[in-house]
């Protein structure tokens, strides 16, 4: 028998994901023979400081130094998993313009760089593959680029930030409210010290982005994205949710429309027997319509240490059987349209408002006018708790126009009578 | 610009499924070139009687002698969707040693016969891909294959026939018999003329052979799995299994254990907050736990023209790039262990036993001893309805041995004040 091939592996970065990375290949390594027809060593493991031990992992493999794996020729595949812009991007550019494979878990840089890296890749014959930047160990991007390949896919809209569903989940469940929900998701590490990114949808909106880019065969960047956070629901929006056959859920949306792609992330009020309703605390879970496939859904873990490094070690795997079979670059970039991206006031959507106005005669009816002047036109109202002299009101709309609504909104919160627009939440 | 290639595909059978991938075909005419770098042409499709008149189909490729095929160099793709083992088996045997890929929705065919298939493939250099044997338009090989190869998969778990989904839904949400339903799915169109494939669970366990297989990396064939199907299902088991927070669902269950691979299709008890309790209707889901990845659900169509056909063109269009990149042959046969399988009387299951006896002193504690004397434990017993002079009794046992469950019975069946053994399902 001739003997094993053995590709070697650099590792970028050995945060969580990385360490789980070079643990997953240790644990697969009777196994990776036989799946790919050789073997997989890491050989180096770029990182800031080499004199820091790391559990696990070999010191004799850390460097410090970027010239030690782009100068090294028996590298072929660079695990870039250190996040962020720079020097990720350079780095991806020099890999790839060396020839080395590259995987990646970075969904900032894919969302924004993405098009322009995958270039590079086709140009030089190079996999460049990213499954783990999109809802962590779920497969969902070679499900779009290989299963469903035969179909029109026009819809893709899911729960991809497993901290936000966390909080919500807690918020739903246990009634706690927001600020309550954040600490202890910040407690049991499910929310980063700073969780802006998480908290505005913003995470969400970059795998909305790549999600969006696979799915319509177009190029999506995150600034193309509309994104609102979680911040100012509160506990009262999701019994009012509740008391409507309702469950309140931070949803990533895209649709590819005749009139052109929309993407966006916002809470959204769901039907309790949506499949979407019942996915609960950290998990993740990404619901696709095509033509041919119809409603599919795929569900799991959108991040943590091994499902996020189950997806990068699938792509690695798979970059590894390319390179055995000489056939790298084998599924380049797939957006070969190039579609109008609309904005968001241009999209229709149905409204949940919470509002405060005065308990007096007339003022119904002014602000009734007022959507109606804005031709928005309103689903159902209900007259809510008195306190002192306010009365609460809530307007469900019908399917409107984002600019009607916002016109209409604008003058509802200039009326005299209006003391406070407690909550706006769109509707599915 | 060189001129586009076209890579020529045969369609074996022209059914449901055959007619749903040649208009899929031409509905991504203008696609495939982006996606695949080639055209895609149906240039010949094997039909019984040629002088039928077939729906948008082109009469001319239509043929009746495979020897057309066969010996047609031109064609690079051969897409088996005729069902059956023979002469399915001897066509694809014969395309794989003329160097011809194959696509194949088989579940039949590749239940019994897929390891020596994907051995002839391998020893040919070509692909042989069967996505759509397995849950219809629901991605779960390529995921287990690919995305997944990171993980030791534990167990798959799944709802894998929608015909049996369907009744048990409608004995579930509308409280119909099994008759009554059946009835029903054989008009809607969800069951065959001859339903016992469906009913009886035989469908669902060549899928599980076949996901067992791929998802442990050992041969699992159909006669490895156990299978009963839900014939002897009532109204009433449903009725008592909500009162107990319980849905009632025809499963597959495959588990990967220390002492060997469990496959089997039964009815279950399972909690209605179970992910798989809300999948309704012709709707299938695969749940999977992997040690990278945690748990993981793929939910979708698992029949049906375009959902089936979605699988096969996403086959289709993956053995295109494979072409394109000299590359077919690529993923081949993942079962390169040879794990012990375990017999059913070898399993533990927890069960939920209904049973009729006379209603006198002492029959409980007769019925109670003859359980311990075999090694089941009792979890509860509820004493139902009395009619007339019989009593109706439930029994749930904690974790058992199948063969010691299966004594116990015998020797309750045999007693004196036993008038009716009413059901016997198992539990979650």
């Amino acid at each position: 028998m001739e003997e094993l091939k053995n590709i070697k592996v650099a590792l970028l970065g050995s945060g969580t994901v990385g360490t789980g990375v070079y643990k997953l290949i240790e644990r697969q390594r009777e196994e990776l023979p036989h799946k790919v027809g050789a073997g997989l060593t890491v050989s180096k493991v770029l990182v800031r400081d080499k004199n820091k031990k790391r559990e696990g992992i070999d010191p004799s493999v850390l460097t410090d130094q970027w010239e030690d794996i782009i100068t090294d020729d028996e590298i072929q595949i660079v695990v870039e998993v250190m996040g962020g812009i720079e020097p990720a991007r350079t780095y991806i550019t020099e890999a790839l313009q060396a020839g080395k494979n590259v995987v990646t878990a970075n969904k900032d840089l894919m969302a924004v760089h993405g098009g322009e890296l995958l270039d590079i890749a086709s140009h030089n014959g190079c996999d460049l593959l990213f499954e783990a930047s999109v809802a962590g160990g779920i497969p969902i991007i070679r499900p779009l680029k290989q299963c469903l390949a035969g179909n029109y896919i026009s819809e893709a809209m899911g729960i991809v930030n497993g901290t936000t569903n966390f909080i919500l989940t807690k918020m739903t469940h246990e009634g706690m409210e927001f600020d309550e929900a954040l600490a202890l998701a910040t407690e049991l590490g499910y929310a980063e010290a700073d969780p802006t990114a998480d908290i505005e949808g913003y995470d969400a909106g970059r795998k909305m982005a790549i999600m969006a880019s696979i799915a319509f065969n177009s190029r999506v960047t995150f600034d193309d994205v509309y994104t609102e956070g979680i911040t100012n629901i509160t506990a009262k929006d999701i019994k009012y949710a509740e008391a409507m056959g309702c469950t309140i859920k931070l949803l990533g949306v895209a649709k590819n429309t005749e009139s052109g792609i929309e993407v966006r992330v916002h809470p959204m009020l769901i039907p309790s027997d949506h499949p979407l309703a019942t996915v609960n605390d950290s998990f993740n879970a990404v619901f696709v319509h095509g033509d041919a496939v119809d409603d599919a859904m795929f569900y799991g873990r959108g991040a943590g240490e091994f499902p996020t490094a189950s997806a990068v070690m699938g792509d690695i795997i798979d970059v590894a059987r390319n390179i055995q079979f000489y056939c790298t670059g084998r599924i380049h970039c797939t957006c070969y349209k190039d579609l109008p991206i609309k904005k968001i006031t241009e999209i229709e959507s149905k409204y949940f408002m919470r509002l405060l106005v005065d308990d007096k005669p007339g003022v119904l009816a002014r602000i009734a006018d007022t959507l109606g002047k804005n031709e928005v036109s309103i689903a159902q109202v209900i007259q809510k708790n008195k306190v002192n002299d306010m009365a609460e009101l809530v307007v469900i709309t019908d399917l409107v126009l984002e600019q009607n609504f916002a016109d209409a909104l604008v003058e509802i919160k200039g009326m005299e009578h209006t003391r406070e627009i407690s909550t706006v939440i769109r509707v599915y």
